[in-house]
């Protein structure tokens, strides 16, 4: 285990009927920016509990963040914060709205140029305007971590960063929000954290026992709860369970004294969706087995492990429990419904290797927990897609 | 899963040679009381990491706290801060001396009347002096919860409470602080953090199998850990695992959206160190198998399930796995060098029985996930020891 620091301090506030605590949880006398996306909290009832909540709160409303938000979107909404004199965020939705509302606090306390700077990892974050959550789409994470994914259109970039000055303040989770949710988000939102976990459980991450019992606690629930959504819309509890394992998955705890994570799948998979504008957790279900099988000369002790605590193999080889675990991972994203194939998507492939190992190349990417998945790499673990 | 809310804000900083991030932690400019229990920080060169972080802060010193932390030395720690002007407490050592400086720093600022209101329930905590944590011996948990157990002599009590005031700030673990710890004290925290997670996880707790699995993942680590800091206590990576295990036990992660936890083990185990001195994990030791096999009726589902997924049993009814799950339980803390034996600790049984059930009694108390053990059934679950 090596040296780590855990810090977390986000409210969670989980439940049926926990908006109404909003009137609470945002500091009182605050300007607030209503901010979300597409417009489905006006159909399913959570607009009207949000605004029921925040009565006797100033609210300026900003609406349209997309999915994978984008630079220009939260630069408006930051705008609109510094014209308006708001000092309160409240992100109200899925991890899209709540990465640009992540991006958005820090751009309106931005003063010295082009807050763009601070994705590109130039300049540090030393400010951010505070910010709560009601999620509404269970998937990212974003709701307990200060982790934020921003995509550029006029330089073709989607950029993560992370600061403890976004870490929101807290973050409601009501289960039947989610019940309303469009299938393809459902299936998306049992991929995505499943691939959450394996980024940092498959990696470089010697004596940490716990940490890996932790992943796996997180795997084998998505594996028994994630069928079931899809055979039960709603049903409270197994919305619930997929709700706090979505939370699990990325609140950092996994990842404390592992010595290098992986997340190079997130890193192909954002180029992907850059290029072809395939959702984030079907660009993962895609990757992850070609990664996985590129990379299976290193990564074979833990695929193994994997193998025999969650898919239950219990005969072969370490190569061939490997081979098994990446196996079995493949058929339970296509048992949920996210196709693992890249030309199901319309994607060309030999196209899209050559393009998104450029993408990379240009920013001198070193993959992978050996930082040895480079452009070449890229290129050949996209080629092998079918 | 039941409505919860979750809120840790504790920065843990783990790891060899933290203790020097003390200067940056403690907040500039405080006056420091460096709390302490019976001296070893001056036998371990702890005392002497401690003071070389803290140059250039003011520090009052306060040695002595007991394990079983008393009300009347932390009456004179919090007397000493007021006098003083002492206003951040270090509390370096194990969670005695972190639940005392708990207790103290609620002391030092109450302002009407005895502080032991508190721990009665009587009074809500609306203050306290901010705290963090050098921690030496892990086994509470108290480093990352706000929770704090203080003993009464003139009262015959040992009382807890809880308050999100006393969180402490940060708590610093460095496992190499634990190589020299006396071999009691690391067979007790082996057995501590166990129970720990055992009353959170053999409960009524419906529809949480993320919970489930992360209390498994704990319990299976300290299986595969506790043996071996007794045959290698120098080896770090055995002891890192075992103090970020005893801190994830008791960090209240387990217990969300759980219906009841169960904490009767506690209760009845306080009652047997008050009367008679014993470590607090030899009363759980003592304790947990014995209550168990008396609930076995209303808890042999989840017993069944430990059996399964803990212990490797694969035959039986629910009843003899439930069954199983308590002797092997039993064979571990025998194994770990903690005696399940009430009569071994030199108690006689049927005293024992009398008086810790009359004390409970005087509370009223109804203990377990139930309400359903009370004065009687404490009577009677202490009546089969052995």
């Amino acid at each position: 285990m090596i040296n780590f620091t855990y810090h977390n301090p986000v409210k969670i506030v989980f439940g049926k009927g926990m908006i109404a605590k909003l009137a609470h949880l945002v500091p009182a006398g605050s300007k607030v920016m209503l901010a979300y996306g597409g417009g489905s909290i006006k159909k399913n009832g959570v607009y009207e509990q949000v605004c029921a909540a925040l009565q006797g709160f100033e609210v300026v409303e900003f609406g349209g963040i997309e999915a994978n938000p984008r630079y220009a979107t939260c630069m408006e909404a930051a705008a609109k914060i510094k014209a308006a004199g708001v000092n309160f965020i409240l992100a109200v939705g899925g991890g899209s709205v709540l990465d640009g509302a992540k991006f958005i606090a820090v751009a309106a306390r931005f003063e010295d140029g082009d807050p763009w700077q601070v994705m590109e990892g130039k300049v540090p974050v030393t400010a951010a305007l505070p910010l709560g959550c009601v999620l509404t789409l269970p998937a990212t994470g974003s709701e307990m971590n200060c982790v934020s994914v921003v995509s550029r259109d006029d330089t073709g970039e989607k950029l993560a960063f992370s600061s403890g000055h976004v870490f929101p303040l807290f973050s409601i989770l009501d289960p039947e929000t989610t019940f309303s949710l469009p299938l393809r988000q459902v299936k998306n939102g049992i991929v995505d954290p499943f691939v959450h976990v394996m980024e940092q459980y498959v990696c470089r991450a010697d004596n940490t026992p716990l940490q890996a019992r932790q992943a796996e606690a997180i795997l084998l629930t998505l594996l028994e709860e994630g069928p079931k959504v899809l055979a039960d819309p709603e049903n409270y509890a197994v919305r619930a369970n997929l709700m706090w394992c979505a939370t699990a998955a990325l609140n950092n705890l996994l990842g404390c004294g592992v010595e290098a994570q992986d997340w190079s799948t997130h890193m192909i998979g954002h180029e992907l969706t850059i290029l072809y504008g395939l959702d984030h957790a079907q660009t993962l279900a895609v990757i992850m087995p070609l990664l996985y099988q590129h990379q299976i000369q290193r990564k074979q002790g833990r695929l193994a492990q994997c193998a025999e605590r969650i898919w239950g193999v219990t005969t072969g080889t370490q190569r061939e429990k490997a081979e098994q675990a990446i196996q079995k991972m493949k058929e339970f994203f296509e048992a949920v419904g996210v196709s693992t194939s890249l030309t199901s998507y319309g994607v060309n492939v030999e196209e899209a290797a050559t393009k998104a190992a450029a993408n990379l190349a240009k920013r001198g990417a070193k993959l992978g927990e050996y930082g040895d998945i480079g452009a070449e790499e890229v290129a050949a673990i996209i080629r092998s897609a079918q």
